[in-house]
């Protein structure tokens, strides 16, 4: 059964202006029946980094063909290209700043098409808007099913950036740092279990792991395992080694923001 | 003529994370024929009665038969149960912590079941986000029109916990609590008409009402006719008894927050 | 093809509450296929200059005959009328208080009717959630077709007020106000192109912008071409001329908030 073509919208314009309203008129007077979704607009403004990490933890979600706008933008109106990507089986629109790096490490066969079909942008097209005038258009049209060949060439040379990796210093430590926080205070880093399998090769293995001035030694596997009173390493959901708390707030207990730098001991 | 299932959430996650995309992905996935609505992600982070009372005061506006996800859950990841809940003709998916105590409270015949049918679930479930892996695809499924009795067995042992009731004092007093402060600083106290009917059986009872260091002593039936410089009482649209002033934040005026205690007394 | 009606939202609300999940529920129950829109939730509490700008900035872009609702509304309960206005080939419904001022200016020709016809009303209506109880029903049957006649009769005499203008002070100078911040920090001024034509005429029109305790000279033509260290003026997506920074917050190096005072002097 057919259903409506779903957009989805990531952004750093917040929700208290009409940027976002306008965006959405666009995408309906283009194509009326779609299904908009908000996933975020708090990416943190003009953080480039953090609006890669928001989209690669939501996409996989959503039904193949999606069409994904993700818009922090801050080269808005300098020569930066405006992109359209099939990857992983589905579609992005976004500014050519490296936004879609973690989709690009997923999927090293995507297609990544520089955007020069202007008759399918808002005219006049403003130098500060892009998220109106190209962006929300364009996902328009392709929920409708117009393919992608039309909206301008393949080009290889979009911009891509590397996470920060975490570093292995000898046999038992490795260093890292705070990715995000969340909206609970969780601190997500830069480590996966794959990057310290020893830390899980058994029940009780022991470690010191160091963040801001405090040192964590307890890994738990769910928040409400965790003790009440004292930070905590997890897995989150976003398969990253987290340090939380129990019912409170991680990153102000521990003094740690995005940039702070861990270091993690087994003993 | 048919119409899309609704399906509403109601979670503590905040917008600036993935969390609340990464559900809609999985829910549109599921049925994309779903129509998502945000009833609030700003829940109290981890307070069940918050959460309680933000649905209980928006689902009753919803078509019968919509499907309600409520996800304000400490203790995910620990053996605290999902749950299915049919009550008051519409649906509610949960995690069994008195989240919908105020929905129980209406409908004493609701069923409650303990979902425990896997096959539903996004797969692995990770300890740590129920609300994806869990509670969406349970409600994209419930949504397409499968049976309640498919997702798992009722249960009668589920959680619940009264609202806090206020207390009369002697014949002429009545002590309650604040529940909540709402965006404009209006403070709902637990305190409704029908807890103290002789402030409304007449146009002009006298009365005092200490909160905070304040006293309060006028009644007005909409905001717009109370006095611009001082607080006063109002019926508030959820039926309980507020504390509010004419365009201004009363709870800052007021010093109170939520918990704090107020004591209404008949001249 | 025919389309689901589109119904926007636009209120000072915020998100944290049940108002908005309420409003949705009673449109959905009015008109199951509604599509519902938020524009924005976080206009200033009860400032409907804030509100008249927001939806101005994005109807626009919605489809024809799309109905916003616009709900900032302080006199909620006293005699203030509920109105239903057909302008520009959109619908609007919001409370007679101004907040569709720019909507009039822009569309001399616009129909204003008193909703009076109470069978369309949400049951009992309260004196404190208009949105609830006449906005989103009346939004949810003028989306089913029926025709705007059958809700109340037309009306002249409606509220609206003129955008303070900016002043040309002698040839060469004009004083103007900042409208509004932005989530960026950017600080929209009154001021339009139109109004100050001689700075457009060249490329290299010396100026001096005093706003705050600073001077501004620099005009450039998108965010990312302006100096990272200095602010700077740029005609924003708005049309006005707006006070901003490249990935900076303009108002608070500046020290601006609305109603701020800005005098631009040519050389």
């Amino acid at each position: 059964m057919a259903h409506p073509p779903i957009i989805t919208l990531t952004t750093d314009f917040g929700r208290s202006d009409h940027f976002v309203g306008a965006m959405k008129g666009v995408i309906l007077s283009t194509n009326p029946q779609a299904s908009i979704v908000d996933i975020a607009h708090e990416v943190q403004p003009y953080d480039v980094l953090d609006g890669a990490l928001t989209i690669a933890q939501a996409y996989p979600y959503f039904p193949p063909a999606s069409v994904h706008i993700v818009v922090v933008d801050p080269g808005v109106g300098s020569p930066r290209r405006p992109i359209l990507v099939s990857a992983d089986r589905h579609y992005f629109v976004a500014p050519d700043n490296g936004v879609l790096s973690i989709v690009f490490e997923r999927d090293p066969t995507a297609t990544v098409r520089h955007i020069t079909s202007e008759h399918y942008f808002l005219q006049p097209v403003s130098n500060t808007f892009h998220g109106r005038d190209i962006f929300a258009p364009v996902a328009g049209h392709l929920s409708k099913g117009i393919d992608t060949s039309n909206f301008g060439e393949p080009v290889t040379d979009f911009v891509r950036f590397a996470l920060p990796k975490p570093k292995r210093v000898g046999e038992k430590q490795i260093k890292g740092v705070i990715l995000k926080v969340d909206h609970f205070g969780n601190c997500l880093t830069n480590i996966t279990p794959a990057d310290i399998p020893e830390l899980f090769a058994g029940s009780s293995v022991a470690f010191r792991l160091i963040a801001g001035q405090k040192e964590i030694t307890k890994l738990v596997s769910s928040y409400a395992n965790g003790p009440a009173d004292q930070p905590f390493v997890i897995v989150g959901s976003s398969a990253y080694l987290e340090l939380a708390t129990n019912r409170a707030d991680a990153s102000q207990l521990l003094g740690l923001r995005r940039g702070s730098e861990v270091t993690l001991s087994l003993e």
